[in-house]
């Protein structure tokens, strides 16, 4: 069951391969309160631009999405056409331009192709309702091998709302960029303020704690629109149900994320790694991700090698302050280092790597914070992938 | 031609594989002065520690290098080794332990194979005159394809001083770490002042302007030791000879990183990334770095795929402010971003991706400071060469 009062619609624009949808729409029928998080690239692509200033009102009906050109590095003209997409989709809804939001993924520094695309926009508008959550998961992905969907339920005075959510990987798109886009919706009703919080701070605990390889892309963007239909009291940061709502969001957003890193570009493993004993949570962040990013530690993972010392190492080189002689590092169950020496165990750990979900547990033993970061290994196949030029 | 007054010394003791030199000595047959760079790794090989502490004194005579250990995350145990070792070859050799200094590389977090260390050491010191500057080179070397050598000459009061280096890669060590051993030594007389600064000066420009894959070892070191047995007067910053001195040790250093850099583990092509324009040098070289270290802008490289959206991506997140508008790309010769926007040329600048030595100009506009950064392309072959479990 999908939030009520929330139609999709896809078509193909042939702006990525042929045969592929390559534009999508997601329309509430009222409009809807709308929150957004975007990447902290100073590079940002058009659409981005124009979403940032547009989400100040907290309002929004509709969200076009195409994939196969991410309108970045395109000056003007690419803020023009960003526009333009806008607007065309507001004028055949008959809605207000700026209650429409663009996004775009794909190839960067290639202007849009606005003929294919102006062409196709009654048509997309045409197809509402003809699709559903399921076929925009698929119109947005470019490398990803999955369409990424969750959903979520949430009773709130005898009713149940619903929070959908679609997203599209950071798998490091090819031909380009590691574009990460998610859309939520649901028909619960959200004070804006309240959604706009929760959204933040969701984000900040899943979409912000994960890596593939570190390259942070012009376009990512998290949208949410809560359009009210489920005819519930307003949910405010006081409200009974804030609790449930909460939950299922932060739930709908973590499982997304993992869904991103599983499907990792040329990945063959899911890695949690666990920073605990820090005595701060920027502390733990900075080195989980230390070692997330570590060229050294993904191939290692990748060849099933416990090779503590690089991990010894990446968190060495992090910045936070490390004692050595306190540091335990643990291989799913096994002990693999104990007050930062070799406990010897290689063989068991070994045999933790090869699992395709493997977690890694670091205790600083300085203090209390800690943080969890997904990433995936770095393989031959990643490589393969990103050498290929663009075509 | 050596710098006068240095012997050298290999010996093999199965620290690494079986039939290959795994000890070195480098001697001065008159004590010197010595300066010294360290990694900045929290988490420091012992014998790092332990060098650390003996170089305040400025004075130095004898160098002892191990491949195939790192004595690194070993404890206390590894600083007892780690001093013994020193302990041992200053008996030999009849000088002041406090004299010696001990540099290892190879894996993490094994303990020294100290059995087999000691019964090498007469061996090493009676091997003294028998071994020359390469056999030292190759004996240093893990993953190196190629021993690392140069040699400077300077003409000072007629006399010809020499300046040689020689040093292992950080094509990351197998079959761990991307550890940096640097050995320099001279005949010329410098003050311990002068000679640190410079040194420090050096490192600088050279082994801190390189980068494979952004991990830095437990072991990283560069060491000079200048014996004065040239007879020149002493060289301070003020002495007239001082500029070709400082020259050529930097040169040395230079040399020496772009050997390392080509040497690159499984790389297959050397990139020269400069970044001019920028407000001040910090900002062009954490830029430069932000490039340097992309994942997708090393495959793309790697692929002859002039994807400079990359390159954009990673100038946007690497922190700096960026005028998306005001930058201009330059593959080679090839402009490949005017402004902020793709100029089209992706054909002739795919012919220069081709080459395998290539240089990228980043061009922001706003400010008057630039850097190089030395770093080579992300291929299968170095993931395959790092997944491989420890043997």
């Amino acid at each position: 069951m999908s939030p009520k009062g929330f139609l999709f619609s896809t078509a193909e624009a042939a702006i990525k391969d042929t045969g592929r949808k390559d534009l999508a729409l997601i329309y509430s029928e009222a409009e809807a309160v709308i929150a957004g998080t975007f990447t902290t690239n100073k590079v940002k692509a058009a659409p981005v631009k124009l979403n940032i200033k547009k989400i100040r009102s907290g309002r929004g009906q509709v969200i076009m999405i195409n994939s196969g050109n991410a309108n970045a590095c395109t000056g003007k003209k690419g803020i023009q056409d960003a526009a333009e997409m806008a607007r065309l989709v507001a004028h055949g809804l008959n809605v207000k331009s700026s209650l429409v939001y663009v996004c775009s993924t794909g190839v960067i520094g290639v202007p849009m192709p606005m003929e294919r695309v102006r062409s196709k926009i009654s048509e997309l508008i045409g197809n509402l309702g003809k699709s559903n959550i399921e076929d925009v998961a698929a119109a947005i992905m470019t490398t990803d091998t999955l369409p990424k969907i969750v959903k979520r339920w949430i009773k709130i005075s005898n009713k149940r709302g619903v929070i959908a959510g679609i997203c599209k990987g950071a798998g490091m798109i090819c031909p380009n960029m590691a574009t990460m886009l998610c859309f939520l919706m649901t028909d619960i009703a959200v004070q804006q303020k309240t959604l706009d919080k929760t959204l933040r701070d969701a984000v900040r605990q899943s979409f912000n704690r994960i890596t593939v390889d570190g390259d942070r892309s012009t376009n990512d963007t998290a949208l949410i629109m809560a359009n009210g239909r489920l005819g519930n009291p307003l949910i405010t940061e006081r409200s009974e149900a804030y609790t449930a709502f909460k939950k299922a969001l932060y739930d709908a957003t973590t499982e997304l994320s993992r869904l991103i890193v599983k499907d990792g570009e040329g990945a063959t493993k899911f890695i949690e790694i666990e920073v605990k004993g820090a005595k701060s949570n920027a502390d733990a962040e900075r080195a989980a991700f230390s070692v997330a990013n570590s060229n050294l530690v993904k191939t290692a993972i990748y060849g099933n090698d416990p090779n503590w010392g690089r991990i010894m190492a990446a968190l060495g080189y992090s910045g936070i302050p490390i004692k050595e002689e306190k540091v335990d590092i643990y291989f799913g169950k096994v002990k693999i280092v104990n007050k930062g020496l070799g406990t010897g165990k290689d063989e068991d750990a070994k045999e933790v790597l090869k699992e395709k979900e493997i977690r890694i547990v670091i205790d600083l033993h300085l203090g209390r914070s800690s943080v969890k970061v997904l990433t995936c290994d770095l393989t031959e196949e990643y490589v393969r992938a990103n050498k290929a030029y663009r075509t």
